[in-house]
């Protein structure tokens, strides 16, 4: 059932383009600055205490005391996890001897606090040793250990080293003790673990890590009394969890029954791309049609159009069908990553445009907005309207920020948006036996397992050409054309090529060495309607251009953005590309208008509206000038 | 400094108009029903016991056992308080004998359970008598002897009857002994007493009632640690309300140097109505000049245009400037209740048309859509959007529900808008010894103190001719002109009349017995547009008809109220009184159209968008014909 599948790392090496640009930025910038965080050498940065939490850990082990303790969030080991995956992608990318001694370091110290039976997790290895699996609801155990698990398949992956893969095939062992052996009957509270054990098992070949993401998949949801149980059954508990919130935790039926994407968005994207990873690998169809059931409902009904999701802070969750307010919406950049995954696995399980489409749309839009373009600020929330004096100061407005802050006391966002910049050649291309597959337009050259060798170059997404020059050939191309490109050519050599459109994909039978293929994408800029089921959007409109949603921000626009109306009856204007502006960008101007203020708060008398030209950014780039407003819907010119 | 005064209930005499049909209603079908409640004997109702934690507390007193003590939340009794003063304002409207007797019964019942020293409240004689005044935060002790404090002014006002007025006295002295001979460091945490002690001391001349009140004024806010050494010194709590939060329960600063409406919005404008009644007795004008901040502040940013206040359920609260969402509004019915009250008192200390006005608009909209048409159904909650599927299921949503509900284990609702209601003709009509006032447009005779009688007849607010017979003259006569009216007519004795225009007044020097003033008000229907600064409304206009706004609602709008548009560049037609239509009512219709539905959530093609004739009904009346869509604002018809 598995039609194709995600490239290694190493199998794509990066040239100049836009994408090269951030996976630079993470790897000078990013890397570096979090590694000091994660040692509490980065000045201003809040207290992290990673790495002194596995020294002491492993310092318990070893019979000493426990030094100054454990500090931080329950789950405060992935920030090692993360950053080491994401380290491996960019030393695969752009080998670095320093970087990879850090890394070498870093997994000494890890493997040096995990217990003699496996077990591998210094909050409770310092501090409550016999409280060991037992609050999966809240302790992150099993999360933490899933991080570290993709941390040792990546790393792996990218050098060959499998120190960190054998500590973690150790820890499964143990894990699939306690749970299968020992028949513990609970199951993960926040997802991960199982997306990371089926990486385990591609990485490694144990095939009873596969067996125990499929046994965490099958008992979800069954025995919906666990959480209860074992609330009562333990006196102290991490954030007060309810344990009978069945839908926060995505066990409120089995994963096979559940249709709407629901709870924690975080848990429940990382709880879906396991479910496609496993739909695609075992051939097993409720699994599958559930999976396409959680991802239609995400995408029709639940997302935002930057591909954000979780409209509300309360619970970091989705809600409900249509519910998607722009103001206090939450689209946690950890849940764009991890719809970016369940994509990827979803296209695995059938090579269809629209999971790359939303792929796309994740990555270029919320992901990158989670981070500044100076690499060195975060955003954990992105929502899509910004007002100072109201985001991030109303009760129900105090996740949406207007500023991007250094680094979280829980930094779950930075390394995650770090190891997915890092690993977009992953994301970009696929394969099967016979068949090359190009999801994304990411500059850089491709060898492909199946032989051939492909070199793309493009200045995507501000130049709409992107050319496939074949370096070895002899195998299928598939091609994607994404559904926002009303128009679209293909060259073969200089001649317009002939080709299989299917599922939003151009098909080539077979390509050989020196032939060029040439894709060019419509490039102009479009409105864009929503649903009028979308209460929070209704007679309003936006722009895009390519996968590039733009937003208004008072600093471009006088009087700011509250005054502004767009006018949809005309052509979007886009400026040359700037390489001064917002790290290199295209400014888009359209046609509106703008309105004056009323006397009071409520008036008889239309405000004047007068004739403006509105300035718009990409979205990804709003934030970074400073404090303001902006919008990404702005009502239309009335009549 | 206090320039004219509210009416007694006495004075006025209803006669047949639009306020008489909901004061029957009232009488007929509210009170008994209430009073069925309080007694644990209305079917289907939620259990009350308030009656019963009464004669338990008075049987705790007699020296015997608790019964099944003491139930409901922490203000049970009040729900008694409230009911008393609606009981006697309908008894001065309609004389009744059971309903006195009843009334007098269960005042009876209340005198038997306060304690000798004048205590008086269930929850700590039934259960926990070591721990009154402890929890001044959160046990609202000083709220339910406040509402007792009004509903003894208001039965002494409406019959003479001085037995409530007595026990009021007597518990008035008990709490001037622990706050002020025994210096208890404390102030209310809900506030209501203070208003309720100038009632009293209105009402009984008692000099040491206003002193009460005046030091609960002044001391708010000053010892801004008090909450907290109180939550430290106790080992309970009620709900866990953060005594740090010196905003939610307004005493973030002394009480003069207010200036943000902030905080739980019930809490917020009952302080206020006693900041400002003590204002206009104390000629102090500091406290008038924080009155007047506050008031502009709730009325110039952050007051719905239904005259709801409170834009959270998070807090039931305030929050910032100009954030006024539509769908997850909280909009209290209690707080325009209090709003009105803090305008009436508003009236007193200066008489200007403006907070006539809003207390109208208060009363017009939200107050009386918290009820439903037969009395029988009501809302907490106010908000200016429903949609059936997000409101009241999503968790940001919670608390808007699409349809009202029999009555509350909460129940502070429903008796509060049935003493406002009965005791319109008090916020209608004022005076000095020199002059009579008409606030409102309330049709029945008035008997001023100062001599004068008036007759007041008119069908507002569906129509909108106001005639005044003078009776007896010999008085200056003020007849409000509301803002939005932009043309008015006045005749007196069928003759243009003569008058002086002034803050919202026309001011007839002196009336004559047999003289007859018309005013006639401005019935055209007329578009509202927001303040660019509400995010919320961008690009949306309203539809009101004198004092009444109007709703667009899914049952009179095929489609429902999102694909809607509307379009201000034509007359809004009226049409004819409709006697069966919603208790009888006129509804509009606007020129506008609908869009289509988009494929998929987001779309590149514009929605097509069809001439349509909208349909609005009075907000007052929406949710009365089952669930159903619902708008106040719509986006304006795009170019």
């Amino acid at each position: 059932m598995k039609t194709q599948s995600q490239i290694k790392i190493t199998q794509y090496r990066p040239q100049k383009g836009f994408i090269f640009g951030y996976q630079q930025l993470i790897k000078s910038r990013v890397l570096p600055y979090q590694y000091d965080v994660l040692n509490d050498r980065a000045e201003g940065a809040e207290k992290s205490h990673v790495v002194r939490n596995f020294i002491n850990a492993a310092n318990v082990l070893k019979g000493g005391d426990k030094g100054d303790g454990f500090y931080g969030m329950v789950f405060q080991d992935s920030d090692a996890a993360k950053w080491i995956e994401a380290a491996a992608y960019s030393l695969s990318l752009f080998p670095d001897r320093e970087l990879e001694e850090r890394v070498d370091g870093l997994i000494e110290i890890i493997a040096a606090a995990q217990d003699e039976d496996g077990y591998l997790n210094t909050r409770f290895t310092v501090e409550d040793r016999e409280k060991r699996w037992t609050n999966l609801l809240e302790a992150h155990e099993l999360y933490c250990a899933g991080h570290f698990m993709e941390a040792a398949a990546a790393y792996y992956e990218a050098t060959g080293k499998d120190r960190l893969l054998k500590v973690m095939l150790k820890n499964a062992d143990h894990i699939y003790d306690v749970f299968i052996n020992k028949k513990h009957e609970g199951y993960p509270g926040h997802p991960e673990v199982e997306l990371a054990l089926i990486r385990l098992y591609e990485a490694s070949g144990d095939k009873r890590c596969f067996e125990l993401a499929e046994h965490f998949l099958n008992v979800r949801g069954v025995d919906r009394e666990y959480y209860k149980r074992e609330a009562r059954a333990r006196d102290w508990t991490v954030w007060g969890n309810n344990a009978e919130d069945m839908i926060y935790q995505q066990s409120y039926a089995p994963v096979r029954e559940q249709s709407d994407a629901a709870g924690h968005s975080v848990r429940a994207v990382y709880l879906y791309t396991a479910m496609a990873d496993y739909a695609s690998r075992s051939c097993d169809e409720g699994m599958a049609a559930a999976c396409k059931r959680l991802w239609d409902s995400i995408v029709q009904k639940r997302m935002y159009i930057t591909g954000g999701i979780g409209s509300t802070g309360i619970g970091e969750a989705f809600t409900v069908d249509y519910d998607l307010p722009c103001d206090t919406a939450y689209c946690e950049s950890c849940a764009s990553v991890g719809l970016m995954m369940f994509a990827s696995r979803m296209l695995e399980l059938e090579p269809k445009g629209e999971y790359a489409d939303i792929m796309e749309n994740a990555f270029y839009n919320t992901v990158l907005a989670g981070m500044s373009l100076d690499g060195k600020r975060f955003f954990y929330v992105n929502p899509l309207e910004v007002i100072p004096g109201i985001s991030g100061v109303a009760a129900t407005h105090w996740h949406d920020k207007p500023q991007r802050s250094e680094w979280y006391a829980c930094a779950c966002c930075p390394p995650n948006i770090a190891r997915t910049v890092s690993a977009f050649g992953k994301y970009a291309y696929g394969e099967s036996e016979t068949s090359c597959f190009c999801h994304l337009y990411a500059a850089g050259e491709v060898s492909f397992d199946n032989g051939a060798v492909i070199v793309c170059e493009t200045g995507y997404p501000y130049d709409f050409t992107v050319k496939y020059s074949i370096k070895k050939g002899g195998k299928a191309l598939a091609i994607r054309i994404p559904a926002w490109s009303g128009e679209f050519e293909l060259l073969r050599n200089g001649r317009k090529a002939e080709f299989t459109l299917k599922d939003g994909y151009a098909y080539f039978d077979s390509v050989r060495e020196g032939e060029e293929i040439i894709l060019t994408l419509d490039g102009r800029a479009k409105f864009v309607y929503p649903s009028s089921k979308i209460a929070e959007n209704t007679g309003c409109a936006a722009v895009m251009r390519g996968p590039l949603v733009y937003c208004f921000e008072g600093i471009d626009n006088e009087g700011g953005v509250l005054p502004l109306r767009i006018d949809d009856n005309g052509e979007i204007a886009v400026s040359d590309y700037d390489e001064g502006l917002l790290g290199g960008t295209v400014r888009l101007s359209v046609k509106g208008s703008r309105v004056s203020g009323t006397k009071g708060l409520y008036s008889f008398e239309k405000p004047k509206e007068e004739a403006a030209v509105l300035t718009a950014v990409p979205y990804y780039t709003w934030g970074n000038r400073g404090p303001g407003d902006m919008r990404v819907w702005l009502p239309l010119a009335s009549k």
